[in-house]
């Protein structure tokens, strides 16, 4: 394939590696495997882990759970509280696909018992320090009035808590990763062991990428969800998640414009290509991508002061040292490693296999 | 149309009118209006500029100038360094469509001259300041030489400078945008003249919506191409290029989680939804949207201490008022200004006017 504007490329290989490292782990652990599939948001990476026999899994949106569903997936959580909007659109996906819900609020509850037909599990997620969504862990009773409420209707049951420690991206270490996972492990398991007279089969699922790639201690824990590990980025190196070698995607962006004032290349590619996401540099800058420079058969990753520096909406900034800058020429297609896998996939909206075959993904609209 | 999920509402009247104003300022100052596509990428809302009967457009790429071509656009500018990878696509493009071409160094014009078949008019671009792509206005033997060159091909038009002064994103209020717009306009004019006698029909093209909305000087100036201005956005807001009424697109999103400890709601509309621009709100938040409360029939902007606050991928937090927030209920719905109209647009794919009658985009793949 002839690269001539901005593409996503994933390493399948790569990928299948970063599947089954996660896989074992959760074997290792004894945990149920859910992954999340709104990293990739595609049916054919979808088979890539069901060829791993992997048979349940996350997502974040009913829109996204028709999608795997009508692709023959029996066994999908969304793993975000239900958007009590889309009941309707739920009942159309067929009652062989079992959908479990997630829920922080009465309100929720009560509709979904009502409106919603099949026979569905349902989890209370619990905010363990992302302050997004979620019952504080402290919320005793109201914890308990949902679970009676849940109860209360034939056909919902009561699975257990749900938390996504999505704060461990604001780490600048593994240990820190470590340290806030051993919160989050903590409070589950204290409510865990509060209502387990009530509740003795109380499952736990934990989400976050970071954690579930970083810690070896998954005490109390039923099933596991994390969704970027599939690709990693540079967001995931730079909290000390993966290595380099384990980021499964890159950017392919031509070179359009030098400026040698200023040692800059202009690429297209921009915002809508890779979002708007970034890390800091070793200097401090915010950097939205790191370049790889082909020599000959040698690929060579280049240090975080060669670096996309900044974004317009369809165009990028490169900033290089002058002996890098000297050596790329207008028409040249950089490769560039991205700061966030899901929102450059997303922004992308489909990719290629490193050998050409498209890879779809689902419709937006 | 009943509302379940995150969607983008155009309202086509506003829009009108932000067309008829520029358009009536354009013809004020004797100026080819040639707005940019790239904001709304839809060609249902292009018919509504050719209702106006302008007929000549910018946009920002290869892909975009096609898609407009095939709606029966006959004259096209790309406004950024041409992509020489995209040669032989823009050879596709019917030789009936006028397509103008922008350059910034010699081995564009080469592979242009050599590899594009039509006649093609060509402007240099001139950096005035943004620092992202064009020659700065003092490299005059680098603009000659680019000059020269392009004359050298018979079926190659050099017409004149292009700038876009992006930087006037940057300003804090009117003032500054006007500042900036004199100096672009200081340079350009004596780039004119320093030419004038090798080319004395040489045009000068100038973009960026805020200059083209604060000022009403344009000495010297043959075409403005804004692009912004159909929707206008906070960000054009914050800036003092346009009044509040003025915007003329909105989402909305529906209400999943309320945190009463934070007094946050959770809506389902993130990052994939707004992407990640923001400004500032009164008390140096980032604020990445405004949220519209409905009374019955009565719709009131809340100030920016009731504000989108953090964007995940999917979903996103709006901090509030105690007592905003206790008017807000599970499964509302939501409407939010967004901060950057074109970023939104992009990220939606698609959008709906008032009426509920669905706007078609570019797609994107």
């Amino acid at each position: 394939m002839e690269i001539t504007r901005p593409t996503l490329i994933v390493n399948k290989n790569t990928c299948l590696r970063n599947i089954e490292i996660m896989l074992e782990k959760a074997k290792r652990h004894h945990l149920r495997f859910r992954p999340h599939f709104k990293t990739h948001q595609s049916i054919v990476i979808g088979r890539w882990f069901r060829d791993f026999c992997i048979k349940e899994i996350t997502v974040s949106s009913v829109q996204m759970a028709k999608y795997f569903a009508d692709d023959g997936w029996k066994d999908i959580t969304i793993a975000i509280p239900f958007n009590v909007l889309e009941t309707d659109e739920l009942n159309t996906i067929s009652p062989d696909t079992k959908i479990n819900l997630t829920v922080d609020n009465l309100k929720t509850v009560e509709i979904i018992g009502k409106k919603i037909k099949r026979e569905t599990d349902i989890y209370i997620e619990i905010n363990t320090g992302y302050n997004r969504t979620g019952i504080s862990s402290t919320s005793i009773n109201r914890i308990s009035e949902i679970q009676n409420r849940i109860v209360s209707f034939p056909h919902l049951h009561y699975k257990g808590f749900l938390t996504h420690s999505g704060h461990t991206y604001q780490s600048k270490s593994k240990h820190e990763i470590q340290n806030i996972h051993f919160d989050t492990l903590k409070k589950i398991n204290d409510l865990k062991s509060y209502f387990s007279k009530s509740f003795p089969e109380i499952e736990i699922s934990i989400g976050d990428t970071p954690a579930c790639s970083a810690s070896e201690n998954f005490t109390g824990v039923t099933e596991i969800r994390p969704g970027n590990f599939v690709f990693y980025d540079l967001m995931q190196h730079d909290l000390g998640a993966c290595n380099i070698d384990d980021i499964a995607i890159r950017m392919f962006c031509p070179v359009i414009s030098k400026q040698p004032q200023r040692n800059e290349v202009v690429i297209y590619g921009g915002a809508v290509h890779f979002s708007k996401d970034w890390i800091r540099n070793t200097d401090g800058k915010e950097l939205f991508g790191r370049v790889i420079l082909k020599k000959g058969e040698v690929s060579e990753l280049l240090d975080t002061t060669n670096y996309l520096c900044r974004l317009s909406q369809e165009h990028g900034v490169i900033r290089m040292n002058p002996k890098v800058f000297r050596q790329i020429e207008i028409g040249d297609v950089l490769e560039i490693v991205p700061v966030h896998a899901c929102l450059t996939a997303d922004a992308m909206g489909c990719y290629f296999t490193k050998d050409n075959a498209e890879i779809e993904m689902m419709p937006r609209v």
